[in-house]
């Protein structure tokens, strides 16, 4: 999807508080502020808004030094989920429908976002869990249940760091003997990369490549070959989140959009209301020419 | 105050949310935001916020070639506001501590805010007023009535259409005889000017000035001489709004600030909780330095 205007508010708010994580320097938080502000001022609004998320990111990692800004939080988002895991197994175990339950599931792992919402907390998490499992569910489960019962080969893209090990519940449901797991190629907010996967110990049950690009989101001209070759030729992609929805929703391929909806622009790109817990397959987003077709947003 | 960076991120989404009541236009909407980030990109922050969206507002008035483009909003938000006028009467007449009764709806009536509200409805108005007449009080009230008792002239600084009308009921309260009413020079945002304070019936009760200036609250240096001779003549400034507050909180005066804790910045700067109704002696007001002593308010 193209970068509503809407988005550059939030954008803007969102590269504060990054700058804000790197540095204790208020002049530095001035200084990037502006920056990122002349980058906006200019962008191209046809790119989603990952792109420009990418760019500011980049730029706090050359301030930092380092380029894993969000290591120690996703260590903890890793930590906490894998301290839920038992009783959320137990709970796919014992479902009338496990499938749909773990799918449920992977969508409340969603809740945990650095881009969107602030620090994510046990309780909350927990929250997101009885949400989810309570909530009456509007997703296209006969279609993904179809598509699943059909797909030799299945990619599946993870979103964040915590989340991933929600993951697990659904990828075990699906057979993970056919299911590759994509996680991004560089650190870049709290997504997952390899060193998540491996800590929420998807290697030990599931294959696992990098997409080699470091957008939090799946910018195909920018994944590495290897990836985008798999991604054409899989029957079935399971894209995690916001981010991959962002950037997915206008490619033709059979993909199930698994994500929280956590902003208005992407209540009306999905058209789910905000909050929703969605599971949306790619053939029925009705994607809008660009950001100016999308409503008034209060503000 | 200084502005603080967190304050651009809503100064952009105001000039977007503005954008879209002066024209249709998409590229349009895209061309002010873009003009805006270059600005802001730029700006000084050693200016109060009202500065900025002055700035803002007159560019979108050049565009829409009317200056005034609240004004339906305005006279709509005067003729709810004086319906409910009787009653608001009624409750400062029949209240135990009528000024009291009358300082905490003049501060109500600021719930009618389009620099940081969606448009008010009137239930909003009256769900606004139960809550001020019964949430606990924490202003400096003592303090403020005896200011009262020892002044002789005060100048009572309006803020926004509607909001006026409620101001109606302290002036009464406090003696008309001895206030002089000011209203912005132009019209800005949804800010009162004359043409409101005539349809709020005030110019039946108490002297009116306006200030001559366009900005969303009160800086003295853009103020009419007649203005600035009388702001520094009176014993007492009583002043509406977080516009006023953004202005003149370094100011050296015996001022009161009335208004509603509206966002984040603002209740570090006033110390006080988000969505608090504050009478606050300007003496008391602990300004920090810069923006950059804020606490990082989270995302």
């Amino acid at each position: 999807m193209r970068t509503s205007l809407d988005c550059i508010p939030c954008l803007i708010r969102q590269a504060l508080s990054a700058a804000r994580m790197v540095t204790d320097d208020s002049a530095l938080h001035a200084s990037i502020l502006r920056k990122v502000l002349h980058w906006t001022a200019r962008m191209d609004l046809g790119q989603p808004p990952p792109v420009m998320a990418q760019r500011i990111h980049r730029y706090l990692h050359t301030i930092h030094g380092e380029n894993d800004l969000y290591r120690r939080t996703k260590a903890h988002h890793n930590r906490m989920a894998l301290k839920l895991l038992p009783e959320l197994q137990e709970k796919v175990t014992t479902a009338s429908d496990p499938l749909e339950t773990a799918v449920r599931l992977a969508i409340a792992g969603n809740v945990i976002d650095m881009g969107v919402n602030s620090e994510v907390t046990e309780n909350e998490l927990r929250q997101a869990v009885n949400g989810v499992l309570t909530e009456s569910f509007t997703g296209e489960l006969d279609a993904f249940r179809k598509a699943l019962s059909r797909a030799q080969n299945i990619l599946y893209l993870a979103d964040n760091a915590g989340e991933i090990v929600f993951d697990r519940l659904l990828i075990q449901e699906m057979g993970p003997e056919r299911v590759t797991l994509a996680v991004r190629g560089f650190p870049i907010l709290n997504d997952a990369t390899m060193a998540d996967a491996r800590a929420a110990g998807l290697h030990e049950m599931v294959r696992i490549i990098d997409n080699g690009s470091d957008a939090p989101g799946t910018i195909l001209e920018q994944c590495s070959e290897d990836f985008n070759r798999l991604f054409h030729r899989v029957d079935l992609i399971i894209a995690k989140g916001q981010g991959n929805f962002e950037t997915l929703g206008d490619v033709q391929h059979t993909i199930f959009f698994l994500f929280k909806v956590k902003c208005p622009v992407i209540a009306h790109h999905s058209g789910r209301p905000l909050g929703t817990h969605v599971l949306l397959r790619s053939d029925t987003v009705c994607a809008p020419g660009g950001p100016e077709e999308a409503p008034r947003i209060p503000p």
